[in-house]
This record gives structure tokens, sequence and C-alpha cells, in this order.
């Protein structure tokens, strides 16, 4: 048994190697590559992705499962080796369903794709889009195939992204969102915010991020922080984790997006070192990853708390755009909810919304309700209905988004679902740090960081998402109504 | 036999692919990473390398390149395929010889003595590094058991950077080169270079460099150039080529490091398309890699044709520090001969008797004629002896290089043979574009850099570093005369 669990530990632990090889490699071509390294990188990570494969989804690793079977059920269920166990057992099952030929055929199509979209986009042309689009959900349907499901084709794909959750969970939670986002939306107040539409030095603003990012509780020396095209963040090893943004040259959006990835860093930092190198070095979905960047972005960094200590520096650091501009302006102006075209720029009350569309849209594409054809018109549709907005364009329509170009369907979902958590879990923080914003209120955010790792990042994939939910709160469902109560306050304060 | 070509052409590139990874992972280790991601790193280098060797040292491979003998055969010497299936063969052989746990154990013991080493170097204390020195040496003497040698235990070492070179043919070379340079150094004038000797502003040396390089030969979107603490060149394909270079405050050091490093960057940027992901995508031997990177650091970027056009721009770059130094004055400043301590600190004439040094000191250890306990005396007395220098501590003597902690023994040799084939090159370059002085005059390189990449550069790793030393100068001799009397010539001018 013993050793079984050893070759076990040792195969995975190799296969976490590569993955986080291609992770580097990843980081390195949209961080610092030159441009005509693409197609060598292509290649590499292509060969590094098959291996990986290969390792994991052969029969050895099957039979050595199936030895470790007895001995997994003789662990207690939230041991370190029962969760590995357990949830390598859930990967494997999924990995050897799946043909190595169609998953090489989607990561093909996928790469192939995004040039045609970055193109379609910039030409503002659907139709050039459309073929990509096509062949993206052709692979998606032979892959649903491989799987089995009750409610809708849709849900194997979700998945991939939130695990254990269904098409039918979602389209509910998102019912009983819907409704009070658009009524929110249009009772909005309207906020002066001019004055975050003017220069604001991106040396400046990267200075501003660093100040505060220094006091989130990251352990010095390792994580960085790094410009980019497009924000993300990545982590090689709990001890190496990378933060990137974009600087724009007008207003602090920056400011929100560094902090967003600062969430899902902090997460990736806080992973119990007992679980590096194993698949268990992860957050249990994209939702609950997701639910902890907007706890950093929004629940903490567009707080009054946190601006009482930050707004007088971030003053001090730009004194000819805000010097004048009084704090309850500020904070108006930063939490104001608009309705605009752009998922990327939508506010936070909006955001949601923008994802209920795409939600219904793909779920439609995938259950054959929908032709991708008519994506525009309903696009169009949906948005007026939504957001009481007319889309001038495609290419700031249905064309606005990389995910569907790299076949990254089933995973739009997790972004609201992120904001539903986040709340659920913020309600437990602030019973559990009572002075949470006196502690803000002092620049200190070092307690709230540490019982966020101790009680939830620490855990890493040990446990559903669920499984994780209902040791933080108490209950496994997802509840929107503390998310909901959350906007309607902080809505209703905006225009008092 | 196309298939079997095929097959072994998929599982190099393959291998080739996993080096590359690699190769970013090492260079993000050393440019980008953060501290604290060092032990993740380890083990993820580890599996990558082990995976590659299991997969090229393996029986299918063996048995490939056997039945794949008779199309060698039928090929043409110098074609592609032949030359592909000569080269695997012959590194197929040697890694065979290599017990993997002993490969193993190599790469475990260097990556080990480079903290002992640096924290020996800092606080002067040979005593501490003499274990990780002697661990070394056994493990390289158990290496050599594996091959089969005629003069010396030595070669087999040496042939892992110098392919096909032995001993007693390097030790000629240098018996011929050491007594002139001794002379050289002896007679030389003294020059003054207190100019050199202050504060150059970091980001304006960059801001030079990056003007010079620009002009080298590198096809723009296809290398970068970062800081680091010790400067490099790598490469992940040829249009993904890394340069690094080190700052100094005082001094313009940085320049001739970045054109050293241009100069492999260049070597790697040349090689032929068609030998990418394959074994022969590098140099035939690091002597003939640092041909290179002497060539442009010294043969270009010290020569008077060169400042002709640079010099100005650099005294514009540099008023304060350059404005009132005579152009003759510089040259002869950037040209002195003047013995020191440190070989990274070395001018171009001393700088191969700091190898000297090295190579002779390395033979004896293998050989056993000197019992590394007596490295500092030998040392010392080798300083005397070659270079008239009294060493004062061991911090600069016998510890200042990192290669010996590393197991990094046979490498040394292969700097002063890179000077020295560098000008049995230079004169066949000459010849080739007679107006070369004039071009360097008018600021223009790309035809050398064309001249050397479609000679030179594009063959990467098809012949053995003598065959390819004949192809260009029709001789296979290394003969250290030119650079002999390139060294008499640049110093009788400075004389003068």
């Amino acid at each position: 048994m013993d050793a079984d669990l050893r070759t076990l530990r040792q195969r995975l632990a190799e296969i976490s190697d590569i993955y986080r090889s291609m992770g580097v490699l990843g980081w390195d071509q949209r961080v610092t590559m030159p441009p005509l390294g693409t197609p060598a990188r292509a290649e590499a990570l292509a060969t590094l992705g098959r291996i990986a494969h290969e390792k994991f989804a052969d029969d050895e690793v099957g039979a050595l499962l199936e030895r470790l079977r007895p001995h997994e059920e003789s662990l207690a269920y939230d041991s370190d080796d029962a969760s590995l166990i357990r949830v390598a057992r859930h990967d494997w099952d999924k990995n050897k369903r799946v043909p190595a030929e169609l998953r090489a055929e989607m990561l093909r199509a996928g790469a192939q794709g995004h040039h045609t979209w970055a193109e379609a986009r910039k030409n503002d042309d659907f139709a050039s889009f459309l073929p990509v689009l096509e062949r993206n959900l052709e692979l998606k349907k032979r892959y649903v195939e491989c799987f089995e499901w009750d409610d809708s084709p849709y849900t194997p794909l979700l998945d991939d992204f939130e695990p254990f959750m269904t098409t039918t969970e979602v389209a509910k939670v998102f019912e009983t969102v819907r409704p009070v986002l658009a009524e929110l939306v249009r009772e909005a107040p309207g906020i002066d915010a001019s004055f975050l539409d003017v220069p604001y030095a991106p040396e400046l603003q990267r200075e501003f991020a660093k100040r505060v990012l220094a006091t989130v509780g990251f352990e010095n020396g390792s994580w960085r922080l790094d410009p980019t095209v497009h924000p993300f963040c990545t982590s090689f090893a709990t001890r190496d984790v990378r933060l990137t943004t974009r600087y724009h040259p007008t207003g602090l959006d920056s400011f929100w997006s560094t902090m967003h990835e600062a969430g899902h860093g902090l997460y990736a930092h806080g992973i119990a070192s007992s679980l590096e190198r194993t698949p268990l070095a992860n957050s249990p979905s994209f939702g609950l990853n997701e639910s902890q960047s907007r706890t950093w972005e929004n629940l903490v960094a567009r707080s009054r708390p946190f601006w009482s200590h930050w707004y007088e520096p971030l003053q001090e650091t730009f004194p000819e755009q805000l010097g004048s501009v009084d704090f309850d302006d500020f904070m108006a102006a930063i939490n104001r909810a608009e309705p605009g075209l752009l998922r990327v720029e939508a506010d936070e009350t909006t955001y949601s919304l923008h994802i209920i569309l795409r939600f219904n849209i793909e779920r439609r594409l995938i259950e054959e309700t929908l032709a991708p054809k008519d994506l525009p018109e309903a696009w169009s549709e949906g948005m007026r209905e939504l957001l009481g907005v007319d889309v001038p364009d495609d290419a700031r329509g249905v064309l606005q988004d990389v995910h569907w170009s790299s076949g990254g369907i089933g995973y739009f979902p997790t972004y609201a679902l992120g904001n539903v958590i986040s709340l659920q879990i913020w309600s437990v923080v602030r019973e559990a740090i009572p002075d949470l914003d006196a502690q803000m209120e002092a620049g200190e955010l070092e307690e709230l960081s540490s019982w966020l790792a101790e009680n939830l990042y620490s855990l890493g994939r040990k446990f559903t998402p669920k499984e994780t939910i209902e040791r933080l709160t108490g209950s496994a469902t997802i509840d929107p109504q503390p998310y909901l109560a959350y906007l309607r306050e902080k809505l209703s304060a905006l225009a008092a």
C-alpha cells in the first residue's frame, strides 16, 4: 500500500512539474517572449502537454488508483492522502473518457481560432469568425458525447470549470439574480466620475499598486507584478506567484485589476505546502477562485474602510487629478452602476448581467436551440433586455470576448458565480473578524489575509466546491441573497 | 526507412522541446523568478531533465539509429538527414555509457555545490569549499571511467564541451600561446584609463547598447536584452534569443559584455531553420560558439573602424565622462593590456593566460598529480608565473569562478580556444569582405553578420568542430598564429 501510494505521489508530482513548467512557458509567452518565438513555443507547449496527458491517463495510474481504494476508505475523508486518491481518481476517470486525438484537436483548433477572432474583432467581421465558432462547437459536441448528463449537454462543459455543478443549478441562481440586478441598474443614480477620465501616469499607478500589494499578505520574495496586454495571474509554486496587469494612460482601472489578480495570487500563495506537486495544489473550481479575486477587488478595494486609509496616499500620488476631489465623490465614482457595452469595463453591479447573457447564449448553442449564424441578433436582443443598451456593432457585441475563439465554452458562468460566492464567504469573514472595518481603516489586511488562507486557500482542491463552501459557511447551497443585499445596500448608499 | 526517419525526427523534436523548455525555466530563474521559487524550480528542472534523458537514452532510439545506418550511408555526408543520424548516434553512444544514477548524482552535487561555493567565496574560506570540490572530482572520475581515452583522463571531460578534441592538442596550442602572451603582457605600455573608472548611468548604458544591437543583424521581434547578475545568452528557438547583461554603475564594461552575449545570440539566431527541433540546432562546440562571442566583443567592438562610427554617439550619450576624451586615448584604454587577479575583468591579452592556468590545474587534478587541498598554493604559483601577480586571498584566487562548484570541469579551455579560433575565422572574413573596415566605419554590420550566418551559424551542429573550421578556413588545424599576430599588432600600435 505504502509503495503504491509512493508511486502514485511520484507520478502525480512529475505531472504537476510538467504542468507548472507549461505555466512558466505560458507566462513567459504572454509577458516577455519576443513575438517571433510563437511557433516554437506552441510546439514546446504541445509536447509537454502531450507528455503530461500520456503520463496521467495511462492504465498503470488506473490500476494504482484501484489498488489504493481500500487504503483510501480506511483514511479520514479530509486527510491529505484520502483527498489525493479521491481527486486523482475523479480526474483520471474524466481524462480516460476523452480520446487523445480529440483532446489534441481541441487544443489545435483553440490555438488556431485566436488569430481569426482577433482579426474578426478588429474588422468588425462576424462572418469571418463564424467558421471558427462552428468548428469549436462541433468539437465541443463530440467532447460532450464522451460524458453522461441528466439535464443539459451544457453540463459536461460547465464541469471542466465548475466541477459537480449542473446547468439547472446555475440557471436557478441566475434567474434569482437577473431581475434584481436589472432593477438596480435601472434605478441607479447618475454619478459624476469625470475625474477618473483623465491621464494618470502609469509609473505612479504601478508604484501605488505595489505599496498596497505589500500589505495584502504575500511573503516577500514569493511574487512579482509585471505589465501585460491582458491581466492574469499564474503561479508555479505557492511561493512563485506571478501577477500581471495593464496600465491605461487614463483612469485608475489598473488598480482594481491588480487587486483582482492579487486575490487569485493570494489563493495560490495560501495553498498548504503539503499539497505542493499534487493535483490538490489548486482551487476547487473557477467560481471559488474567482470569489477571492472579487473579494480583494471589490469587497476590500472598493470599500469605505479600505479607502479611509488609502485615499490620502492616493491623493498624494495624484495631487492634480484627485487633490480637490472629495472622499465621498471618489467613493461614489468607484462604486457607481452604469450600463455599458463591454464586459471587461463593466462595474460591479452590471457585471453579472453581462455573464448571464453569455450563459444563456452558450447554453442555447450547445442545446442547439440557437444557430451560430444567429448569434449577433441574439446578442443585441439580450443586451437590450438585460442592460437596456443598443449594440452598435459586433466588435463591441458578440466578438468582444476571447473565450469562444479558444473553445472556452462553459467558463463564463464562473465569473458571476464568483461574485455570488464571494458575498457568502464574506458574511462568515465579517463574523469571524468583527473589527475588520477598523483594521482596514488602519491599513491592516494581514488578519483578513491569514484568515482566508487558513480557512479556505490552504485547503486547495481537497474538497469539491460545495464541500468547501459548506465547511466555511455551514451550507452547501449557492445562495445569491447576500450578494444581492450587498449591491442593494451599496447603491442605496450612493443614492442618499 | 522513411518511417524510421520520421520516428527518429519526432523523438528528437520532442526531446529538443523539453530541453528548450528547461532553457525557459532556467532563464526565468536567473532573470525574473522571485527567490523563494527556487526549490519548486529545481524539482521542475529535475523532472524535465530526467524525462528528456529517458526519452533519448533508451534502446528504441538505439535500434532506430542502427536500422538507419544504411540510409545514412546512402546520403551525402553533408545532407541534413545524414548529419542528423550521425550526430544523434554520437550523442546516443555517449549517453548510453553513463548510468542514469551517476548523471542524476552529478546534477544534484552540482546544484548543491553552488551555494557552498558562493558562501566560501564571500567568506574567503577555501576549507569549506574543499569537500564540494572533492565530491565533484570523485564523480568526475567515475564519469571518466565510462569512457575510453588515449592521452589523459581529462579528455573525456573536455569532450563534453569541445567534442573530438584531446588534452594533448589543447596543451600544444596553449604551449604556443603562453610564452608569447606572457611577453606581450610584460612589455605592454602603461595606459591611462581613469576616465573609464567613473560613474556611467546604467539607463544610458542600456540605451546605447540597444542602439548598437539594433544594427548587428537580429531580426526585429526575435530577441530581447535583460539585466541579470551574471551575463549570459540562451535561446529557445532561432527566433527567440535572450541576451542578458550586467550594468555596473562605474565604467562601460557592460557594453562589451553585451556585445559578447550578442555574438552567442547571433550564432543561435543564424542556425538554419531546417535544423530546428533537432540536436543539430546548436553550435559544434563551446570553443566555436565562444569564437563568435569574441568576434563581436573584440574583433568588432574594440576595433578602430567600429568606433570611428560609434564614438561620437557614445560621447553624446556620456558628454561629461567622454566629451573631452580624445578618440585615440579611448581606443588605447579599451585595448590596453594590464595583468589583474580576476578572469572576468581581464583584458583581451591577459584573458587567455587566466585560462591556461585553470587548464593546467584541472588537468593535474584529474590526472591526480595535484591534490585538491593544495589548490591555493598551485594557484598562487601559477598566477605569479603566468601573469606576474601576487594573489592576496582565495576569494580573488582559486574561489573566484563558479565552474568547479557545479562540476563544470573541462569547460575552461574552450574560452581560450574561442579566442584562437576567432582569429582564424576572422582572416577568412576579411578576405571575403575586403571593404569590411569601410563598412564598419559607416556603421554597417549587416554584411558581416549575414556572411557569418550563411557560412558558419547556419550549419549548426551538422559537422564536428574541426570539419566546421576546415569548411571555413581550408584547414582543420587549430592554429594560434593569427591570434598572436593580432595581439602583437594591437599592442605595438598602442605603444606607438
